[in-house]
């Protein structure tokens, strides 16, 4: 093969939005499809988003949750009651008019969430107290028409789950939503490395019908936050606008309350994203589909190189590790691109001078570092290693988090930080609409956070002047 | 609670049709939705997919197949295509017209099968020989308008996994699609305790496109045979007609070979019907949500019955046993009724007189037999039991297969099987649409597999009279 270098992307600094599709193309995580706006998860994406797939089953089963499958067309007559109860909802949809060659009666429509659906089943098989808590989950996808594509970020469909309980005490839906989101943040701190703000939606942007929404709130290289997750306490509207109704302890017909969450390929993208540098995409250890990569040096020459290599493949596979060994006839100074722009977390080498003193040379993808070390450690270290890795990562993005939240006082803080730095603004609120508009007309920001466990420092806010005893980060978001 | 048996469901023997829809959804594995055509997968169904799954990603990994995702909608240009270049592909679609509230200038399908896609797809990552072979799956949902719903076995949307392959060698592609369909047969011996018949299908079941089309084919109570997972060798029609090309070792423009292969939730109804009985559904451990119930007998006098029946839950968890204790307050009877319709492969009974003794009492759903066993030997002994179970479940399904394969060489045999028997007519034919029409026209059954490794036993067809080399065995089929 030529000897060549892989293809340059741009660089992350200077053009995020070129570097950021350089490297979901080049790294082979996904291609575009040949209809505007969907996009082919290809296997080396895919698998990430397999990891995440399950980690969430083994938590979401820990809690009680099991799995489902419902529909991937809508009647339209749901959507419709859905739309007409609950204002604000109102997506834009792929709608089925035809099914063979005949127009239907009612149109159809590609699943874009879906309460409905699972309201219009729960109606049906809830009766009693005895039949809650309900706890589904569904691995789908969903459409939204939509024409521009950003890889993992927007386009017309991605992946999700969507979860969708029921519960006949109030406190207990609301505490479930709840700890569904700290099941969704530790999946950011344990599996992909990301740290997330978490806390309430202000009010402007809860979801239609929800009492209240819980977020984690992603920040990007460029200071705008990407919402990575959510979790709906639905209260009872979606109960009684479908008449879900049980039977309970006092032989009284009661609604339930309702609870939806979920999580998408979105989060490739700020993986991806926060992650990344300028030599291509950089993977958390625990959802690289290679987590180590060895490249025999000068084996043509050396067959005892590749001997070893071979032996210490097989080892670290029996050690657990996800490991590949490169012995194709490309240059190593190919393969260490090539590598380093799919992002595998740690590199392997290994010639014939490292073998004569039984040692092989490590480096690390995402903070490039070295270390020497013996052969025989290595099925133990690597894993070890992995776990640093994966540790590291997590500290430099939670570092960049927490470094880019701007506390203010006033506008003219907010006005600097905006200007100049980039990044969560905090500050005291009262969370009204007017607020909301003068954020969106005046920064082209939204209120993004009312956070968990912050104490207020103030009783002002700087916008309105209007009595605040909230905390909020807004920031512009994706 | 009320001390009533759980509701009574049709006889199979008497009403096959019956039964079959009282045991899906009285066993809890589906509802249907409100939408003609549509159902859904509750939880104790969608599990037993589950299971399925996880056999398949372990195999299909084992010989370089990963997993991949593309759009559910396809460009209908797309589908034109594949429907010119291939006789006999017209795939009954759900048209998508509009987006949000435009009129779409080029409709949409809701994906029927994805070759088309992957085809489009291949063609723009597929350039030169390194780049094969590709083994591509998907795991997803195909909708095919069709507005008889009999769940899993017919209906609007299912569940199914679609593997495609690209290779440089015609004979290393065939043997691909060959290798998968011995997985397929294997996750039917090992894992469904489900015995097939495999082979080629006769030229008229081919599918449209297809070089070879293999199958497994299963037999129904009905004597109706049920195609439950075929693999294509397509030749290089697809990459022809989309012009996926590749440059060879010698530098020259070349086509490769494509395989496709699939099976579906088509396969939980092959489960139901194959090893349910009058009493709800049967299933084989290896894909039962529980596959062990302990019912604690006169617990509330007891109280170290029920200590027991926990501690005895533990240890079988830890066993790696899915176990269940149901320390409800609902009788005994109603217990054991209702996890023998939800097909539970073991129920556990533990009472005061069982407990003095330091034992337990073991049924098993398949075949009613029970045993006594020392408590402190369950733990060793259950999974052992389970893969007895198994071996049972597989041998008595197998037994019902190969008794209903009647051996015909002359027309008066045929009639008698068909009107007496039921089952697979096994003959000598030419494979000629004469043949095809006449069986359609004369029997309403369809040839239904060239089996592999059959010896002939004559050289003419009692059919056509025809000069015949080739064993074929036909049926009626769903």
């Amino acid at each position: 093969m030529a000897d060549k270098r892989v293809k340059m992307i741009a660089s992350k600094s200077q053009d995020l939005n070129a570097w950021y599709t350089d490297v979901c193309t080049k790294a082979g995580l996904m291609d575009y499809a040949s209809a505007k706006g969907f996009i082919i998860y290809r296997p080396d994406g895919y698998a990430i988003w397999e990891e995440v797939m399950n980690y969430l089953n083994r938590r979401f089963k820990e809690v009680g949750v099991r799995n489902v499958y419902l529909p991937t067309l809508i009647p339209m007559s749901l959507l419709k009651k859905e739309m007409e109860n609950f204002e604000g909802f109102a997506p834009e949809c792929a709608v089925v008019t035809k099914g063979g060659d005949k127009t239907l009666a009612e149109p159809m429509v590609v699943r874009p969430t879906s309460e409905c659906l699972f309201s219009d089943y729960y109606k049906d098989i809830v009766h009693s107290i005895n039949d809650l808590p309900i706890k589904d989950n569904q691995w789908c996808s969903v459409v939204r028409w939509e024409k521009t594509t950003r890889p993992f970020l927007r386009g017309a469909e991605f992946l999700w789950q969507e979860g969708h309980t029921l519960h006949a005490d109030k406190n207990e839906a609301r505490a479930f939503a709840l700890s569904i989101l700290r099941i969704y943040d530790e999946l950011g701190r344990d599996v992909l490395a990301l740290p997330f703000v978490t806390g309430s939606k202000p009010s402007s942007e809860k979801f239609a019908g929800a009492e209240e929404t819980f977020t984690i709130e992603g920040l990007m290289p460029d200071g705008q936050a990407l919402q990575c997750g959510t979790s709906h306490f639905l209260g009872q509207g979606f109960p009684k606008a479908f008449g879900i109704r049980y039977t309970d302890h006092n032989n009284q017909l009661a609604y339930p309350y309702y609870t939806s969450w979920g999580v998408s390929t979105r989060l490739l993208g700020a993986l991806i994203m926060v992650h990344g540098d300028d030599n291509g995409l950089v993977l958390p250890p625990r959802v690289a589909p290679i987590q180590a990569v060895i490249i025999p040096i000068r084996a043509d020459e050396n067959p005892e190189v590749l001997k070893a290599a071979k032996e210490l493949e097989a080892n670290l596979s029996k050690a657990g590790v996800r490991v590949s060994l490169d012995d194709s006839n490309k240059t190593p100074g190919w393969k260490f691109s090539q590598y380093e722009m799919k992002g595998v977390p740690l590199r392997i080498e290994i010639g014939p001078k490292d073998l004569a003193k039984g040692e092989a040379v490590l480096t690390r993808r995402f903070d490039e570092s070295k270390s020497v070390l013996p052969l025989s450690s290595l099925p133990a270290q690597v894993p070890v290693l992995l776990d640093e890795i994966h540790a590291g990562m997590y500290k430099k993005a939670y570092d960049y988090l927490k470094s880019h939240i701007y506390t203010c006082t006033s506008k003219e803080e907010i006005d600097t930080v905006l200007k100049e730095h980039k990044g969560f603004v905090r500050m005291m609120a009262s969370d009204t609409p007017e607020e909301e508009a003068f954020f969106k007309k005046e920064y082209a920001a939204t209120p993004r956070v009312l956070p968990f466990d912050e104490t207020p420092f103030g009783d002002k806010d700087p916008v309105n002047g209007e009595k605040a005893d909230k905390v909020l980060y807004f920031a512009r978001a994706y």
